[in-house]
């Protein structure tokens, strides 16, 4: 047998089965605000039976070994599956009638991407919003498994690296603690996300909008339920509060289980973290000096804005509170190139991360000291230990063919007619996980004006992104499928 | 002793002295056309004079050995002191009084760029455009000597591995027989420039405007005598010339000399060449295909108008035939694309070239099987033998780089206030060398309304990317200015 196939199945039944009860966690809020239910209840049903009844069929499978393989299939038909069953709820109430669209959608949301196809959020029902929410938040959860157990084990981009740091794992004992770990984050994003809600709350939203924006702004998804994003309110404490959770949610999560823990030092000695820090603060007081200066509306405002869309798109989350392209050509220029940086390594944004570019950053300038001393060997150092040779040129790869898909990306979406700057900003947007692109699909528009095709590329575009490119293409390389 | 600085300034004053020589070749033109020749006789003498007065000091030096480090030195000064000195006809003229212009306009021709801050070419003394067009063949000349002799010794960007095809090089046996190869590939340099100056005159061009489009070709420079380029000129035959010698100058010299010589099997089994030719094939006859379904003009010419771009584009030469950013969006898209693929290596073509993306492309597809088999050992393959792991590595650290360079270049003039595309493509085409970028600064516009900051960061660039970043790049590190 070359594939574990009966057990592959059984994990996926028990993914659909887990995807069809959080379907039936939107009931309450269709009742509460006395919209049609049975609809979700049909979706929740139908999902969470075909789960049971394949989990069950196959739940005898004699093997219980998963092999690197089995690895790359679950994770890859895991995400579709859960994005084409996850479809049904704003199928079934007629709220995204179009295939195309409520795929588009959906997988928008379990990717935490935040691209979305609504012109008018707020005339949809409730429940189907909640739905919206929570399949970034399920994404967000599906992300952390993957960053702390799953890709280190297939040995992806580098990022058996990054969780060197992880509490309680050391590489070599990785696999026994990693349910462990798992828990124990996935406990902190509970957490967070029940206290941002708290705070929201407390800032004026009501419980809705507060446990949405919550769910998403952990995920570093950013569907928002209104139609003007936050920008609807005008609080800076909710503005400072998703701010904080926003930047919460693109750190490294052992990093932030060590500053709950109150180990300040040990984060601060993180140098991903350093560096990620070190761009937001500088980014966001250099674009308000601007702002401030450009278009009066107070220092603190300025600085306000210009934080929020900084942390915003470097967590790949995707708020808006201004139409920040208006600002000026190269503030939008700056937002474009920001949009290949993306969040922390371990945590739930999407793009390349800012400890690969860190990587590849020092490598860039090692690769000049050992052309001078080309008998010497110098390794990239990373939190001061070096880093081995084939990491760096598995991270090196990976950017290389995150570009390769981005031109094919550009290239494609250009045959859908679309102009220079929303081509370029839609492909960047979706495979970077972020949401808002520019030009026709900018921070104050959406994706309902791109054609079928065009919606189909940006959904794969936002899969491979998620899933750190190689988990897909490596399906497509022939010998994945040869037998030995 | 840490750099043998008096043989340093010795080859330096020697440049000089040749670029002053070439300077005097002007004057006949300007004695020719009744222009003033007093000027460009002057700024010849003094280049040739500092030239010949340095050289003079210092041809006494005692140590005749240069080190690598003399190497970066004496490529990067000598392109330097070459474009400082190359202003001097444009000043002295008065042609371009502004010494930021004057320098843009120079170093865009020694570094074969080809982007221009001049609204009215047609208006300027021909003595001044021949040493216009001079700059570029000079410049396409050190290119010559940089890619078959320097580079590969200096170790840069996998050069090393590019001329190993050199006819008479056999990488051990390489500095020996280096004047040789270099005296052999400036012939035909100098040959298919001669030839195309007399088919361009069988076309109907006169011997000056002949003359100094086969010079600007041959280096894929792309500086035209006309206003609007080689859409000046409607004679089909010039601009099937005009596409098959630039063609040429962008393919490896050595290619082209097995060509010459009728080795044909030799030239089709070099793997950067087929997917070149390929590359360029297909992209035409997909572009023609759309131009002559949505702009009637005929089979033939939507064909000569799309080869002719595409060739210019990729070959890094920069003549128009055509403003083809106002085709549709999704060519200016692929134009854009185009600028980051570059010509082949051994050429006069500027950019990342093909080999390099080939190599690249590869890999990323091995990276993958890597992952499938980590205790396996696979190494690239070009033209059927392996890629050495060291300078794949320092490939995908080339192009990590160029875009690394890309990104500041473009941080930079989004400062300047210059539009979305204006500053993209204005970064592209001067670090890829190829002259005509978008908006602002498109295939009918060119580089005069860019502020000064802009100008000198520029032409940084262009310099940077003409010299394959490290050469430039390594000044910079600590490292190079260490005793040991």
């Amino acid at each position: 047998m070359r594939f574990n196939l009966p057990l592959i199945t059984n994990i996926l039944g028990l993914l659909l089965f887990l995807n069809g009860s959080f379907m039936l966690l939107c009931i309450p809020f269709s009742v509460y605000y006395e919209e049609k239910w049975l609809p979700i209840l049909a979706a929740g049903l139908v999902t969470l039976s075909s789960g049971a009844l394949v989990w069950y069929l196959t739940k005898d499978s004699s093997s219980k070994e998963l092999r690197k393989k089995d690895g790359y299939l679950i994770v890859t038909l895991g995400w579709l599956f859960m994005s084409l069953f996850g479809t049904l709820p704003f199928i079934l109430t007629g709220s995204i009638p179009n295939f195309t669209n409520a795929f588009f959608e959906t997988i928008s949301g379990f990717t935490t991407t935040g691209a979305s196809v609504l012109s008018d959020i707020e005339s949809m029902p409730k429940g189907v919003l909640f739905w919206r929410s929570l399949t970034q938040w399920i994404g967000g959860m599906g992300i952390i498994v993957l960053a702390v157990a799953i890709l280190p084990i297939l040995g992806i981009g580098g990022m058996q690296l990054f969780i060197a740091e992880a509490p309680g794992i050391s590489p070599d004992k990785m696999k026994p603690r990693i349910k462990e770990v798992a828990k124990r984050l996935w406990f902190i994003y509970l957490g967070l996300t029940l206290a941002e809600t708290v705070l929201l709350m407390m800032g004026g939203m009501n419980f809705f909008d507060a446990i949405n924006h919550s769910l998403t702004t952990m995920a570093t998804g950013g569907f928002s339920t209104k139609n003007a994003s936050v920008a609807h309110y005008e609080s800076p404490f909710i503005h400072y509060v998703i701010i904080i959770f926003m930047f919460l949610a693109g750190t490294n999560f052992t990093i932030t289980y060590y500053g709950l823990k109150g180990k300040f030092k040990k984060v601060w000695a993180n140098e991903e973290f350093r560096i990620y820090f070190i761009i937001v603060g500088f980014l966001s007081i250099c674009i308000s000096f601007f702002v401030f200066s450009h278009d009066w509306r107070g220092f603190e405002k300025s600085f306000r804005d210009s934080l929020f869309q900084v942390v915003s798109v470097i967590t790949t989350t995707g708020y808006v509170t201004e139409d920040y392209t208006k600002w000026a050509p190269f503030v939008t220029i700056i937002f474009f190139l920001l949009m290949f940086l993306g969040g922390s390594a371990g945590s739930t944004a999407g793009g390349v991360k800012v400890v690969r570019h860190t990587l590849l950053f020092k490598n860039s300038f090692l690769e000049m000291k050992r052309q001078l001393h080309p008998s010497a060997v110098i390794p990239v150092r990373l939190n001061s230990s070096a880093v081995s040779r084939d990491i760096t040129y598995n991270v090196l790869a990976f950017v290389m063919i995150y570009l390769l898909v981005y031109s094919i990306g550009v290239f494609l979406i250009s045959f859908t007619g679309e102009d220079f700057n929303t081509t370029l900003g839609a492909v960047a947007t979706t495979l970077g996980n972020i949401g808002p692109g520019l030009g026709e699909v900018g921070p104050v528009n959406n994706f309902a004006s791109i054609t079928p095709f065009g919606k189909w590329v940006l959904a794969g575009l936002m899969l491979l992104g998620r899933l750190e490119l190689f988990t897909v293409l490596i399906l497509f390389n022939p010998n994945f499928w040869k037998k030995y």
